[in-house]
């Protein structure tokens, strides 16, 4: 459907507010204490963010495309397939929406966080924290998982030949079930952020909110969940051009 | 297809008792004692109340959208695609259904609930309790919860525009799928009743049967998993033809 | 497809062999000593049951419409959409797939049963034994498991107004998400036979083979998931009747 | 999509390479130490590498049919639906992509392999390790996990009467849960190689890559994830044509 910017953006920004609320909602369910999701573990958590995308798919696709994700808008664009003009407004709406789902989510499970002391345990329902700090090798991390996600949609969006492609013109469910696996597979290292509103949304939302014992917001590892991603993105427009040249 | 009221309040009734039958059943088989799910947990819970969305929405989908929960009836009329004078006939259907399936759950899981000594357990199988007591904090959470359900529904049923629109329309998968999201993100404050019919009915099940050691039906918190997503439902209608009208 | 009725009975002995060397095969999986999936638990039996179904409806579907359960056969001849000359011939190839993919599996976890100590362990491989021992109730479950399954599908398929109806007709994926809910919820109190054949020929082959320490097949048990899913197929189709009769 | 020998390998090869990075991602993930998804089990391994081949699908598919499998390509070389003049570029593109994505997994997962002491865990990221070594019960296992693999990818390939057949042609969805099921019911022997591509690529960079405390390759099991699946796979042609040839 053929819609303004400005309604665009208003789906980018929604859509990726649903994507954040449920994503890192599950999050909080399995790790803050007292909830009945409580230590339900990797599985949970995998499952839920794929479907957690597959929602805002659901709402978005139609009018945008869903790119939900400055990764898949810069990665589309790189690809010839999104106008570049586009792409700041784009980004703009989706960490908007992101720091307004952590806010519902903070919300949401108030009394759970009060109820639970680990300072980090409470970080990790907003942003991501690498296992183990190597901030080569966590930025290789997110790289890779970007530049798979990123691939799969352009394949998958190739078979329709339109100008305008994004995670709504493929099926909202296979979308879901890539991101479940690349959470299942490529998650271990650094949490799997692979899209920059995903993590720096809710991070600015962790350093504004008065939740009680917060602790940091690690700033000074924020920048590898957005560089990384970008830069597999953009790498796998290339091995998309580069393969399409061959043909 | 083109059916009676009467043969649509059937089909209300059926879907909502099978809803019911197999959600209420899956919290008895994973916390009762000597089940063979006992302890499966947290994923078996939410994945089982999706699939039995599913099951109801196979059903009575093709004959009256399969709403099966009286805060999607609402939201749709208040939306505008749904007669309002049809809704009180729905619901009762849906809280009747909602009855008949958690007491087959009794006569299913009686040598269970027998072997089981907590009361408060055996009431999980049929109401939700929340996980820190706090009405408002929980009033809150039911909104969400079933808020993020009716936007997802009517923005997925959008794209038919047809003037009948309900979980069936859409697809019993997407909605499925929808529900084990909102269970696994959602479900950790309040245990996602989301739907009067789902809480109300087998509450209203559980304070007339002879159940063993059954202790209080908490009738007291019993408005908050009725009020809470039926206002959810009608804010997800709102905000919807707010979207409508700007585009 | 038009196919002969011999051909029929091949494709029901493949699709039932399939599918009962995939589901007793995830008991074995997860039970018996030394596996690579023991103690993977209820969610990993009730999913790969569901996708076992899937995948011998995959196979027969086009040509059988995928019965693969005596119950199901029974309740659609009830229904009248299946001609009560072939209920026989279909039975007993199902009966028969079912032995053979039963002997498979024991070939096949061969060093897993010699390495299992416990006798009722190696029979759960092959046949359902209730979690508390009550003849009455164990076959209320049995019907209400299989009443369910024959319901839906019933329903299903009769968006496509066909003479012949099945598992196949109405898709593979939600006959096999509907299976998996069915084991969730209803599994706990005697393990969801829900189809003779399933339990009738591995119990059969239980009985033969030269399991070591194998133990009792308990036979004094198996009518329960024979009768009873057969009543469950008969309601449902009863009840599938009386409904189209009110529209 | 018609496209040259030369692209369709490297289509293989991609399609592969993403099988494989996310295949043994999984296995990486859940076993190797201080990685956020260890200890998350079975059913996430089971998952995970069933939506890795959907990936395959999905990207190489609409070119090849997405066998990405020896064991694919010669059996439908066999069931005379593939051209034997191509099965070898196909099979040295499907290892050399295994390979390469093996690579990328232990760059990914470096310092967590560093971080885990067992040399057996380590190789098991890569290569397949029997729970029971028994050459001649491992070699049946591989057989019947990727006949079942097999035939239900030529049965339901067959609706659609073409010439080219593959996982691609029968959609990625479906044959993705076939994976997921074999891998529940059938991996808990010799942990379900059926691909030799799978096995063969990710031992061979075992052998080749620095790995700290790597220890052996067991190149003495080796031939039996080869072997079993070719076999397994011709089987399953013999028995198609066999059925075809009765009908």
């Amino acid at each position: 459907m053929k819609v303004s910017l400005l309604v665009q953006c208003l789906f980018e920004f929604i859509g990726t507010f649903v994507l954040v609320l449920l994503g890192c909602g599950v999050v909080a369910c399995v790790s803050l204490r007292k909830s009945k999701g409580e230590g339900a573990g990797w599985v949970v958590v995998t499952l839920a963010w794929g479907l957690a995308v597959m929602c805002g798919v659901l709402i978005a696709g139609p009018y945008t495309g869903a790119h939900l994700n400055p990764a898949v808008t810069l990665g589309l664009a790189a690809a010839g397939k999104f106008p570049w003009e586009y792409v700041l407004p784009y980004i703009v709406s989706q960490i908007a929406g992101g720091i307004l789902g952590a806010v519902i989510v903070y919300v949401f499970y108030k009394d759970h966080f009060d109820a639970t002391a680990e300072a980090e345990t409470k970080l990790g329902v907003f942003a991501t924290i690498p296992a183990i700090k190597n901030y080569r090798r966590n930025m290789i991390c997110e790289i890779v998982g970007t530049f798979i996600l990123v691939l799969v949609i352009l394949f998958m969006g190739d078979k329709e030949n339109s100008s305008e492609v994004g995670l709504g013109s493929v099926g909202a469910l296979p979308v879901a079930l890539l991101v479940v696996v690349i959470g299942m597979s490529l998650g271990g290292t650094t949490g799997y952020a692979i899209n920059p509103a995903r993590d720096l949304g809710p991070r600015i939302a962790h350093a504004i909110l008065p939740i009680k014992g917060k602790g940091s917001s690690q700033w000074s590892y924020s920048w590898v969940p957005i560089v990384g991603p970008l830069l597999g993105g953009v790498l796998a427009a290339l091995l998309y051009l580069l393969v399409k040249e061959l043909m």
